[in-house]
């Protein structure tokens, strides 16, 4: 199982820069169910070719495969997508069934579907980098303590030098990239973020919703950065992201986990909705911080962040937890 | 979160009755994924008619569906197949892609597959009694906001006039009941434990480790009475614990997830070891907290848990939501 918790972990790392996909509207999915235009179809992995599964998990149904597609390294993450309720009449009546076993009341099948009520979301990473491909492969996690004093010393020297590129965030702030996604824009420049799906989510049914807040402030990078000054950032963020989500979703707060992970996967603040109940990669004990309890924290203590021990996850790979173990300190 | 875990409890309880699947000879899995012989298909589903999806998870992409097939009451169990490595070659190459999402580097497709290699598992339960019908519905849950106000006049009358049975607990303590399982054994009547394996785990793998610690003072119902005159005995739990589960298998403390539970499933004090990874059923951040952080906590200040406002999950059915909706608070 520490398989799929790794391979989630690979998965929101890398799905958090990809995933503010569009709502897109009803009469164009039924468009596109019934097959649409066909010009709309293409296939762009007809050519590629697999080199290795570089991680996969059969609870989710999801796999990451690395190979080539031209002469271009590809990493292609294909996940099956979850059962649909408004789809079922048409499933039962347009599939075909075939007995495997049965055994008094019970019996079981394998089921064919039409492709359409089928689809897989596939998602190409081309061309790939071999950071990339490192990211989503396999690796097993360890626990790390972080004081402040480690986070100072260790952590934030090797985040400025990584200084990875947050290029596509800034491309959603000022709108030139994935605007139409835009669930709530608040334009202030200190209290202001806007609000969009992540692309783990497929939008097609509120059970696994997923959306993230990204702040308009662009000095924070994350918990460690936080003091009391940023309350009402936060509350708004909290307040504001709940109602639009009561709004476009017609889900109240009571059904809703509200988060943010430490480590994050990007250097640039952002909050995590996700449905409660709905088992989202990421939102175990050991990585997110309910954002009422961040809020809490600074209120009782301006400086919390900067003092507080904190724990985290590192996957065995990655280059922090060389740092920690460099440091003496795992 | 514990909807995802009731779910996982009704499904795994369920396949472990139907996993007698026959392991079919490669010649008869081909043939069937090319169609087979037509006679063998059939749709015992063309009929069926839903009356209600009683649970289904998104991550899983799993579904419960209650319903009838002729007269007759059934439950239809409906989960998508995982990924096959040995499928890709042909799945790259025969299937339609659509266009979702361009950003960068980054593409998101939907992917329509030849039928034969997306299959759907299927199993029908007919007739089904009202018993199974229960059995997949799912409990939604609800968000409940916790002032320490709230503790003391709704959830701890509540706790008080429940007084449920601890006798498993102490049969435990007194070795009058799974004295062979216990791992670890301190027998001080201030900061002594017992650590065992808990129920959910079937110890054939450590990488589902789950073991539970059971604190011998009796008067400890949860996180909200501890202070910080319990510091001695958390830190005897959180050191000596770690120490054992070394000891009896191998793994060192940055493979563990440490916790404690609020709402916790008893009241009587106990500490959740699972392993990191592991995606245990309750490790999410709306129920879970770091034993680490309850120790930082109570250093920082003595009675944090009489004041501080918790959030926690409750199942529709849980008479303590009732009595905070009679209260108002929901």
């Amino acid at each position: 199982m520490s398989t799929v918790a790794a391979k989630r972990e690979i998965s929101s790392a890398e799905n958090d820069e990809l995933s503010r996909e569009a709502k897109r509207p009803k009469a164009d999915d039924k468009n596109g169910e019934e097959g649409g235009n066909e010009s709309e179809w293409e296939n762009v992995l007809s050519t590629f070719t697999t080199s290795s599964v570089l991680s996969d998990s059969a609870r989710e149904k999801i796999m990451f495969v690395h190979g080539k597609i031209a002469d271009h390294d590809a990493v292609v993450v294909l996940e099956k997508t979850p059962i649909r309720e408004d789809s079922l009449a048409e499933l039962f009546r347009g599939s075909k069934l075939r007995l495997e076993l049965r055994n008094d009341i019970y019996s079981s099948y394998r089921l064919q579907a039409p492709p359409h009520l089928n689809e897989i979301k596939t998602t190409v990473v081309c061309p790939a980098t071999e950071k990339h491909v490192k990211k989503y492969k396999r690796q097993e996690s360890f626990l790390v303590e972080e004081t402040g004093e480690d986070y100072r010393s260790i952590t934030l020297p090797y985040i400025q030098e990584q200084s990875l590129s947050l290029q596509w965030v800034y491309n959603i702030l000022e709108k030139k990239a994935e605007a139409d996604k835009i669930v709530h824009d608040d334009a202030d420049p200190e209290v202001g973020f806007v609000l969009l799906p992540d692309l783990k989510w497929d939008q097609k049914q509120v059970d696994d919703l997923y959306l993230i807040a990204i702040v308009r402030q662009k000095d924070i990078k994350s918990l460690r950065d936080l003091s009391s000054e940023h309350l009402p950032l936060l509350q708004n963020v909290f307040q504001r992201g709940k109602e639009a989500i009561l709004q476009r979703y017609n889900l109240p707060a009571s059904k809703l986990r509200v988060y943010l992970h430490y480590q994050p996967s990007y250097y640039h603040l952002h909050v995590h909705f996700t449905k409660l109940g709905y088992d989202a990669p990421g939102c175990g004990v050991e990585r997110a911080h309910l954002l009422s309890d961040v809020i809490q924290n600074l209120q009782t203590n301006p400086q919390f962040y900067k003092s507080r021990t904190l724990h985290f996850p590192l996957r065995a790979d990655d280059g922090l937890l060389r740092r920690f173990k460099e440091a003496g300190r795992l």
